[in-house]
């Protein structure tokens, strides 16, 4: 009895006789029914019980086989399929972090654009409000929920004293929706920040420990995932960010001293170390940080408060 | 029987012998005392009907002798009243409208900025939305009213060809929050731009007619002022905003041509034109808008509706 091939590829499991003309075939109409070949190929395994799997010589004869024009149409409607399938899964945790951390920064640079223009245009009716409120967030909050004669009183200032101009409702209702909006971006800002917590809590918890929730974004959003951080060294981690001030100590090392932090620098463990002592925080902190995201995305077991425990010791800074 | 003088300055009304010696005074306690100072030297002038307005020299030594320094304090006292009175009275018109253009502005640079963001983290999701979907305020519009399976249907795309992942209603939650915030923003701005029409209407209805309340508010906000646009000639207006072009002329005429337009470059007389009539109409528009901000100021009739038309019919242009 002549021997019989099975075979499959992209577009369906085949059984071929000693001439690789085809016998019996199954066709992949999508992805799905790709990702699952191993179960159609066994279903023709059954029907044919003598088929073998072809040699290398065969293999070969096979494949080109397969280079006929007919095939071309099946290939390409099969491969557009699992293309768009790998896209749709190619979302993953860390994308959205970035997503996250990306919104927040962007967040960030609007409100202090509106919140100078808020303040210029709610100082024309009461400057003194403005004045003796520093703080953003507080300053907004007190303008939306209070009338001028409230605020006046509540800020121990008669009056009479205010030289802010009598404006109309219909003039300072402008001002103050606009401090609404900003209001609103607070708010967003604010779940945003959760959100982000949640999913590097579930992606790289040991790494959001050490470096704090948004460090770790901006860390991963500046590497670009997660595995781009796993793979590079913790002196390379140290100064993401600073690529600049690398490029020209590379280019000219007498004059240009290597930088000692990149994203890093806003950490609580560098900001609260003495001066020269920054640079040893920063490499401490750089190589648990390298620790830490290695961990993650081996899922290995919680170990950032040990981590964290040991910067804290060895740099004698609370964080 | 001896001279009596009467006179006032900013602390008071005063009556004084030939000595000058007060004999009788009013102080003013306020800016508003101050403003009716009139109406207190009358009373003075009932009570002591022999006094006189004093002679140049009586007046020299008269103001000399409140150069005594126990007068400094109400003088203080006064002038702080008097310039907090004029800084409340100097918010006028032109300065909301300042403040709204300003607004507007920055408003467009925030949107700008978070529509992109918002765009990239909903296509994670639905990219074939975002794509199909080119204008910002209709794909921030139905992104925020419609599922995915309701807008893929409504732009004709079978959701199993969707490229988009799986997002869960908690991740895609935060995209869709932006996109709510941003909404937000487009209302603000159509609120802004409604008030400032208002404005407009009441403080440069002749200006607005002719430029449009963009434009408008953009060249008085550029000039600082109503009253300062009064004081340029219309070719300043011109090229107001077109600084840069217009001292890069000045240090090399050969080199460099003169500015044909600024800030009324936008305007659609100029933007209908054909390339070659556009110094034209810039020229044009600009001796229209000097003669309406004129009118304006000066409180005149309204003719914007005719200096419109002469404009349209000069330049064959409708707008």
């Amino acid at each position: 009895m002549p021997v019989k091939f099975i075979f499959s590829n992209a577009i369906g499991s085949f059984v071929l006789d000693d001439k690789f003309k085809i016998l019996d075939e199954v066709l992949f109409g999508d992805a799905r029914q790709y990702n699952n070949r191993a179960d159609y190929e066994e279903k023709l395994r059954q029907k044919h019980k003598d088929a073998v799997t072809a040699d290398e010589t065969s293999l070969r004869s096979i494949m080109l086989s397969f280079k006929d024009k007919k095939y071309f149409p099946y290939f390409h409607g099969i491969n557009l399929s699992i293309t768009k399938k790998q896209i749709k899964e190619s979302v993953s945790k860390d994308i959205l972090i970035v997503q996250a951390i990306s919104a927040i920064e962007e967040i960030d640079k609007a409100a202090n654009l509106l919140i100078n223009r808020a303040r210029e245009w709610y100082s024309l009716y009461n400057p003194e409000a403005s004045n003796k409120i520093e703080n953003h967030e507080r300053f907004i909050a007190l303008i939306t929920s209070r009338t001028k004669k409230q605020l006046l009183k509540e800020l121990n200032i008669p009056e009479e004293e205010s030289m802010g101009a009598d404006l109309t409702d219909k003039d300072i209702s402008q001002a103050l929706l606009l401090a609404g909006q900003i209001s609103g971006f607070y708010k967003l800002k604010g779940s945003h920040e959760d959100y982000m917590r949640e999913i590097e809590k579930e992606a790289c918890p040991n790494f959001m420990e050490v470096a704090g929730p948004a460090i770790a974004a901006k860390l991963i959003a500046h590497a670009g995932s997660i595995r781009r951080l796993v793979e590079m060294p913790a002196s390379t981690i140290q100064v993401l960010g600073a690529e600049k001030a690398l490029f020209r100590h590379m280019r000219n090392k007498k004059r240009n001293l290597p930088p000692k932090y990149g994203i890093i620098r806003e950490h609580q463990l560098i900001q609260k170390s003495e001066r020269k002592m920054q640079a040893k925080a920063a490499r401490g902190l750089a190589d648990k940080l390298s620790i830490a995201i290695k961990v993650d995305y081996f899922k290995g077991k919680f170990i950032g408060d040990k981590l964290k425990k040991e910067l804290m010791d060895k740099l004698k800074v609370q964080y």
